[in-house]
Parts: structure tokens; C-alpha cells; sequence
């Protein structure tokens, strides 16, 4: 039976990678990469220095595909997403069927963990659902940006006994649950941090673990108009920018 | 200068380990491990075994001291265990000034990620403020017991665009925050699964990662008891149990 592994690579350092990972990289026929037309230079570099890097014997194949678009303009974002899911089941679907034998193994790799903010176990499901093309899979975890960032600032996510809340810019912006006292933010484009109690303090990250990494801390009302000009200022410089942070709620 | 590593091995399988607490692991000529007590044998050779795996030369000592007494009778929780890290940041002072010298690199192996649910950093930053040892520190993530019992479900944690919550037992058993959709329970010692919804999903895993590994998901309403009974016998059969679970609730 065919087998596909979505690798977890870790988010930013070559070095994040687990023993577990190597081995799936290690048995892996088939890369199947999607090329998302808008992909930054830096990530695609990142994931071929960690196939160089790690694996023993390169007689691996990578097979890209295009992207399909996806309706950025559709009223309802949930439809408009599922049905970009389905053009890519059925575009992966083609590949593994296409460019994997009876016995291969076909292997995604996903920066951070696949289980966070990730689409591909979603399509990989879904391509299984269908039932056209038969293969076992396996999810093999890696370190998420979530936990480089709080590593690189030397914090535990929560006080003591506490809960931790991760979301998007978009929902923190729409605002929180009450009681939260740790919420961590991924996908803010918006800038939300500025919209939040100014005594939290704030513990931001941009391109954590690469060479680019920028951290900054301190109490949002002291460094949110650094943390906005300083991402401004690198988006300019990189051309992309991959930003996370943590805020922490003063404690009643 | 002195230096600490606080490294995160990984919740389970010694192949969750990163490349770059390998290269920690390396590095480090004394290894501080606290003594338990009640410590499970399990983890202390699962310990054993990542450093006798992935330490090319075994040079290091291991310094090992009693873990000072926590009172679990007292009435503020919170301070009780405030009272019990002074405590132990006087031990940790104590072998860091002893056993290591000026230049010399000393290391905690901290059970999945260091950042979660964990107390070594905020005990190293209560030496480091008390001034009497000079020494740097690193924080190397590891792969947390969420991510293990994710990937072994092929789970991605939120469904589209959703938020995460992760919390402890205790603070389940007291009630979430309104309009939660997905949330891990870690630390549950009183099935606190058994008072939510009936009609959200549970994915349940014990042992994660370990040969003793179990998992059991469906609607809670269906699977309560199995897990309640699966969790008692397994509990009785090795002495002791780590489990963790995702409930996700339906969607409105
Ligand atoms: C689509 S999500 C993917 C998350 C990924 N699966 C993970 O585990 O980190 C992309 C978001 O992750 C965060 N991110 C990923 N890598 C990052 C890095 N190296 N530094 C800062 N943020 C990062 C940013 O918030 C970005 O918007
Ligand atoms: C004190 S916390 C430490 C968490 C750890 N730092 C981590 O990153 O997973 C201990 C809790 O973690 C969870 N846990 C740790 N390892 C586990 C495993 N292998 N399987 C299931 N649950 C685990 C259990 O909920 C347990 O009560």
C-alpha cells in the first residue's frame, strides 16, 4: 500500500527538525510540493537546505504543482475555502496516483506543526474520503512557531495554572472570550495588538529561528508603535513577513 | 560565563527530540535532575534512554537531588506553590554553584516543551534574579504532549480559521469561557470530560508516543465511560497515567 507522511519541519531553524522527522524524510520517494505562486524565496530555500541537510541518500523525486486559485473576493469565506480544499485534494490526488507506485512513499513537508493553522491533513483527508487512489498516512509533529517564539523570549506560555488561548489577528480583532488571561496570535495582518488593554504586555516575533529573527517585548502601551513600525520597516526590506506574539492579560 | 540549556525533550517517543537538543545534549557537562519521589520508573529510563541514544560522548555526570516537600494541604494554592519554587530554585542555586564550573554548561531535560505546563524557567529566572550565580540560559521547545496526541489522531487542532484553547482539568471542571470550540485538557485528574456537552467530539490519548500508547475518540456521549474505565485500569495496571485529550465542540 502506498504511504504519505506530512512532516512536520519546524518553524524557522533547520535545527527544529526531530529524529522522526529525518527517518520519514529518509524514506520518502516523492516530494510533492505545491508552488503557492506567491511563496517566499526564503521558505522555499529553508525547505531545500533541510532535505540537503538531512537526508543520507538522494534519490528522492520532487514533483511541484501550481496552486489553484483560490476566490479571495467570495462574501462567504468558509465556501470559498472549502471549495479551494477540493481543487487541491483533487490536484494532490493526481499526483500521488500519477507519480507513486503500489509500494511508494510520498511525503509533504509543512513548516511548524501540520496540526496547527495547516491545510494538509484537511485535503489529505479528504483525497481518502474520495477512495480513487488507496494509501495509509501518518502526521509526524513538529516545533511550531507558537513555541520558538515563546523559547527564543525564555517564557513559559502560562502563569501557573493558567489557560492559553491561540487565535488569528482576524478573531482577536473581533475580540476575545472573557477571562483570558495568555492568548497567543498567529495571522495578524492587522496589526490587532494596537487594539488591545494597553497594560498587557506584549512578546512579538518575525521570521523566529532564521537568520532575519527580530524579537520585541515590554507593555503594549510602551512598545506597539515600535512593534508597527519595525514590521513595516521588514516587510519593506524582505518582501514578506511571518510574525507571531504572545499577550499576556494582567492578572486579577 | 556558566551556561544552562532547559531542554525539551519531546512528550513521549525519544524520536520527537529536535536536531537541536541533540546538539544541547552534546554540549552540556552536568545534567540537574530533581528526584520526584513519586517520579514514574517509565520516565526516568525514557530520560535514560534519549541521552544514551543521542550523546556521542558520554563524558557528562548526572547530579541528582530531593525535591523539597510542596504543602498540598495548604489553602491558597497559589502560594503554596510560589513557597515550593523558592524552595527549589535554592536547590538548583546550589548545584549550579557547585558542580559547574566558570566556563562549564549544565542542562535540564524538561518532559515535551519546557514553555507548557512546566516550572524549570520560571525556577531558573528566580536564581538568575537572586544575583548569586552568574550563567546565560537557552530554551529549546520540544514536542508537548499536544502536538503528540494531535498528530497520532491525524488531527488538525482547530477546524477553519477557529481558535485553540488549552487548558488544565481543574480549570474545566470550572467552566470555560464562552463560545470555546476546540480545547486540549491536560493535567485532568478528575474526569472532567464527563461534565461537558455530551454532543462534542473527544479524542483521548494515554502514554502518548510510548509503547504503551492508547486512543480513543467519538462523541463524548458515547465514549465517556470507555475512557473513564480504560483510564482507571490502565492507571491501576503500570502505577500511573499521563493522558490528554481534545474536545471540539459543534459548531454553531
Ligand atoms: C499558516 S500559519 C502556519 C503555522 C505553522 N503550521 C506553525 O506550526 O507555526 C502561518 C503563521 O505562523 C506564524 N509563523 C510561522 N513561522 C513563523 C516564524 N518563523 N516566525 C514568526 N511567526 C511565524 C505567523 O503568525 C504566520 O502568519
Ligand atoms: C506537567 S504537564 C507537562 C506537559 C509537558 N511540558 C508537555 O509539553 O507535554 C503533564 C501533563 O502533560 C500531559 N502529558 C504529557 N506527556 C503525555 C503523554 N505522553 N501522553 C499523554 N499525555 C501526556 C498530561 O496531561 C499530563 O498531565
Amino acid at each position: 500500500m502506498r504511504k504519505l507522511f506530512i512532516i512536520g519541519v519546524g518553524a524557522g531553524d533547520p535545527d527544529y527538525i526531530t529524529v522522526q522527522a529525518v527517518k520519514a524524510l529518509n524514506a520518502v520517494d516523492v516530494f510533492f510540493v505545491i508552488d503557492k505562486g506567491e511563496e517566499k524565496d526564503d521558505l522555499v530555500a529553508l525547505r531545500k537546505e533541510i532535505c540537503r541537510r538531512h537526508i543520507q541518500n538522494p534519490t528522492y523525486r520532487i514533483v511541484e504543482a501550481r496552486d489553484p486559485e483560490r476566490d479571495r473576493t467570495a462574501a462567504a469565506y468558509t465556501s470559498a475555502v472549502e471549495d479551494w480544499y477540493d481543487k487541491r485534494a483533487l490536484i494532490f490526488e493526481r499526483m500521488i496516483a500519477e507519480e507513486l507506485g503500489e509500494e511508494g512513499c510520498g511525503g509533504f513537508l509543512v513548516w511548524g506543526d501540520p496540526t496547527l493553522y495547516d491545510s494538509t491533513i484537511r485535503i489529505v483527508e479528504r483525497i481518502k474520503a474520495r477512495g480513487k487512489v488507496a494509501f495509509d498516512y501518518e502526521v509526524i509533529p513538529g516545533i511550531s512557531s507558537v513555541q520558538a517564539l515563546v523559547a527564543k523570549h525564555r517564557l513559559p506560555i502560562n502563569r501557573v495554572g493558567e489557560s492559553i488561548h491561540v487565535t488569528t489577528g482576524r478573531k482577536l480583532a473581533e475580540g476575545l472570550p472573557p477571562g483570558i488571561a495568555n492568548v497567543v496570535v498567529m495571522l495578524d495582518s492587522q496589526n490587532a495588538y494596537r487594539g488591545v488593554d494597553p497594560a498587557a504586555e506584549i512578546y512579538w516575533g518575525a521570521y523566529i529561528g532564521t537568520p532575519n529573527e527580530i524579537l520585541i517585548s515590554g507593555k503594549v502601551a510602551d512598545v506597539a508603535e515600535t512593534i508597527t513600525a519595525t514590521r513595516a520597516e521588514a516587510r519593506e526590506r524582505h518582501g514578506w513577513i511571518m510574525d507571531t506574539y504572545l499577550l499576556r492579560f494582567p492578572q486579577k
